[in-house]
């Protein structure tokens, strides 16, 4: 495995992002993103999209000079328009104004529509915590998973992240709504691992444990069956509701596109009501406590965002590991 | 099965609220709350929990004098104290007042310690539909789910409520993050029945679809398994840092009686930035968008809430179904 240092991954990024129109600041906070996603870890939405990244905007589906606008305002809810800018800018930006919201009100709500694939949700988990404060986000995709009972994708899995800091590590969820993400799917097929579950059906309709066979059948299986297929359909309701932006049924499934994605942003502020609180001492019990024998004796009971801050120490000592056939792809492009 | 008229079971349901205590007004809001639970075919949280609710308020687990208070305010987010209140009572009451935050920032959040058992979580979801604002809400529980790879209860299951209004019926989704609830496996355990999946593990660690086993096992299976897991431990320590109240792990998991707990509610308004708007149009959309050939001839997809409405027609019109002997028990109590 090739291992390059983080400086490096980043700031050849960042000169392509500048090289296809981004102005400074924005080329260095885009490519910061990447770059990140990558060292924490989670190489399917880092360096490995990248490329789709450049070709959408070449392709004129990221417009590299849009930049987000605020269409209406309530006190703490707001209505943001993406302009079909970059995904991971504008909902950093949307992330952003959600914990200056909370700071005046306590919470703050901003909806945003015509925006473009935000890359790693994690990534605005991690800047709400960092911030000291609860975030809450989610966003609809393409229609990528059958409604409970069916076979044909009209629901997207609809990744929902949730925050909450803690001094020793915060506590980050960000979880799709299928079993497993097209983009896990891919790193067991590409390992040639079987999944550990059923993850969906094969094209007879058959659970099945190959990573192949539901990427062809793209019929992955809801988190909880019905659960999971009524989970997405309601952050996809809100999200489209809320920001009268596309829902699901409205974004084109071709390629992996997703653009005009519609998506939701709080904040909460812990500290609320005037008084100094952070809430790390409930947060640390509520883990302590999870502490109990694992299936399995060499592993533990980890809390989600746990293993992100190990890869990203490793990755930052020891480089990030990245695919040879991309980052040579990457290089050129610089 | 023996049916009643829902008048006659509010009527008994408020008459023996009264004779514990409760003041005439939230005599008769508890009541009707119970009532329309069963009307709405939630039976194990209606009729069927009733007695374990008074029994409660005999042994002082529930204080029927008590009302919820403001501790603190920061704009849209509160902070209150339940005061081991009635749980619908302090859950409706909260509700309440975030749709009126809600109307005046946009939206609105109140974090509630020290409550009770809330009863149906979907109460408070179509208590927001009705006011035409997106509510969402959810609750911690006593430890009664082994976190995913362990074999001990040590997170909740902590049920989650979205729900989005719409006139031809609110989509209301009310879920727990387990596959299935303990009332939910008592239910097929009482008629007989196999779970439809694998439900959780029995107590040699084997998956199974014997709904009695997971109820001795106390292993119930979390929603796609560490996702689920990691899910409830969120709405955990978010209910638990917001309302400073109690985590699962300082709820006495003794019985069912689910005392101690913390709540979060939250009420987004869709008509915000004072524009008229009902989001009818695109949840309308989006639910005719997924009618799909389904796996069984006679069904079709449903949206969250659907069922609901054909119970609540069919039991106001033939009377809603009771068990003989619980209801015996409670008339004995008047």
């Amino acid at each position: 495995m090739l291992r390059i240092p983080y400086s490096e991954l980043l700031e050849t990024l960042q000169r392509i992002l500048l090289k296809v129109g981004l102005d400074r600041p924005r080329a260095a906070l885009c490519g910061q993103l990447f770059a990140e996603t990558s060292r924490d870890g989670v190489y399917s939405h880092g360096l490995n999209r990248f490329p789709l990244f450049i070709s959408m905007i070449r392709s004129g589906f990221v417009d590299v000079h849009a930049q987000a606008e605020r269409v209406s305002t309530s006190g703490a809810l707001e209505r943001w328009d993406g302009k079909s800018g970059p995904g991971n800018l504008n909902a950093y930006q949307c992330m952003d104004q959600v914990i200056a919201l909370s700071r005046l009100h306590g919470l703050g709500c901003v909806a945003l529509a015509n925006t473009n694939h935000w890359m790693r949700g994690g990534t605005y988990g991690w800047q709400a915590a960092e911030a000291g404060v609860i975030g809450i986000c989610w966003t609809n995709t393409s229609p990528n998973l059958p409604p409970w009972g069916t076979s044909e994708p009209r629901l997207g899995n609809n990744p929902l992240v949730i925050a909450v800091p803690r001094k020793q590590g915060h506590v980050v969820l960000d979880m799709a709504m299928s079993q497993f993400s097209y983009g896990a799917l891919a790193s067991y097929r590409m390992s040639g691992e079987l999944l550990p579950v059923e993850g969906g059906f094969n094209s007879e309709g058959m659970l099945t444990r190959f990573p192949a066979a539901i990427e062809s059948s793209k019929r992955p299986l809801p988190i909880g069956y019905w659960k999971g297929s009524g989970l997405a359909l309601l952050l996809d309701l809100v999200a489209a509701t809320l920001s009268r932006g596309c829902a699901t049924y409205q974004i084109d499934a071709a390629a992996e596109r997703e653009s005009r994605l519609s998506q939701v942003f709080i904040a909460i502020d812990p500290s609320f009501a005037g008084q100094e609180y952070f809430p790390a001492e409930v947060a640390d019990q509520v883990i302590a406590n999870l502490q109990l024998p694992f299936q399995s004796a060499d592993e533990h009971v980890r809390y989600p965002g746990e293993r992100v801050l190990r890869t990203r120490e490793e990755n930052m000592r020891q480089g990030v590991p990245v695919d040879p056939t991309i980052w040579r792809q990457v290089q050129e492009m610089v």
